[in-house]
């Protein structure tokens, strides 16, 4: 394909490539999949679940999760209130860049505080970019049982400070666009209504 | 093709889409083309004219420049030495991000200080994935000449502290893998070079 990019193809351009064109080659419209919810709630399974699904059908989509920001991009930002809020907002600025690209972005955070994720919503309005907050609500008692990093054990025993449902709030969404309840739908299951939702909102075409 | 995406079709996966696979779909590789070169050098109209010629050819490309940095994820940096070095470091870990997505990913930053570009580098290599340093290397007096934002005039004018080329430092870099002169290549020539360049290294396919 790229044979075909000649000298005689290419036209002086200023500015960005336009949304439409990009939508037009994707075929699909970027977006940013907010995932929210307890550690060991399943955001992160379901995501990696709905990128592969995605990927392996042709489109375009991208995790950001702990693995890619905390070692990166936020690796100066501690767990005080402000570095927390600045990780939120970082991550909320990334993804809204991502999604500008044309990119499904799914992003894995527990971003327990209301007004994070509001600011993070706001921004997408802004940029007139759509804003999908998906609240994985399962119960702490599954998380705790679950367990999967050993953080609710070492929280439990005083050696973690200021986690999520042991000694700090999670404000749930007030008005999520969906919510997953991982104690009784797969990740398999979340991937579909996800597919679903996404093309009720034209969003995948 | 969304409709192709059902339950059966979806299998549970716990990590990140693979380069590999993201490679053969997108038939291309992610990469960092990181653009340097003073104010009006014509970073970012050869970005742009690349950008399209990419996407027009079904290609996925992306710039970041200041209209979608500043504004966003690095609006809470002035231009101190200290935030000057975060606003690169930013800009850096962001581009990675997108090459790690698959994006052929430009920036579009004077990005004038070595040790700054020198640790983007680092960061890419690091990851794996590839860093291709463009210098814009248009003289200082067609830039002047040029001044498309005024800034020139301002800086000369003392209105404006610390402008790079007038009483702030350029440091070329000592290997970038292209060297273009604005003065003698036009936009569409250097997009060109660039397709050409990516291709040699099988970047492009």
């Amino acid at each position: 394909m790229s044979a075909e990019i000649k000298a005689t193809n290419i036209t002086w351009h200023e500015g960005h490539v336009t949304r439409e064109e990009r939508g037009k080659l994707l075929k699909q419209q970027g977006a940013t999949l907010w995932f929210t919810g307890l550690s060991g709630s399943g955001k992160s399974t379901i995501a990696f679940t709905l990128e592969h699904a995605l990927v392996q059908n042709g489109y375009q989509a991208y995790v950001l999760d702990g693995d890619n920001i905390r070692h990166g991009l936020n690796k100066n930002l501690g767990f005080s209130a402000a570095d927390r809020e600045e990780n939120i907002r970082r991550i909320g600025e990334v993804a809204k860049l991502f999604a500008d690209a044309g990119i499904l972005t799914m992003t894995s955070f527990i971003s327990p505080y209301r007004k994070d994720r509001d600011l993070v919503r706001a921004l997408h309005v802004e940029g007139k970019l759509p804003f999908i907050e998906i609240h994985v609500n399962t119960p702490l008692e599954t998380c705790e049982q679950r367990d999967p990093k050993g953080l609710y054990k070492k929280a439990r025993a005083g050696q973690l400070k200021g986690f999520t449902g042991i000694d700090d709030p999670y404000e749930a969404p007030l008005n999520p666009e969906l919510t997953i309840d991982a104690t009784t739908t797969s990740p398999q299951q979340a991937a579909v209504l996800l597919v679903q939702y996404l093309e009720s909102q034209g969003i995948l075409r």
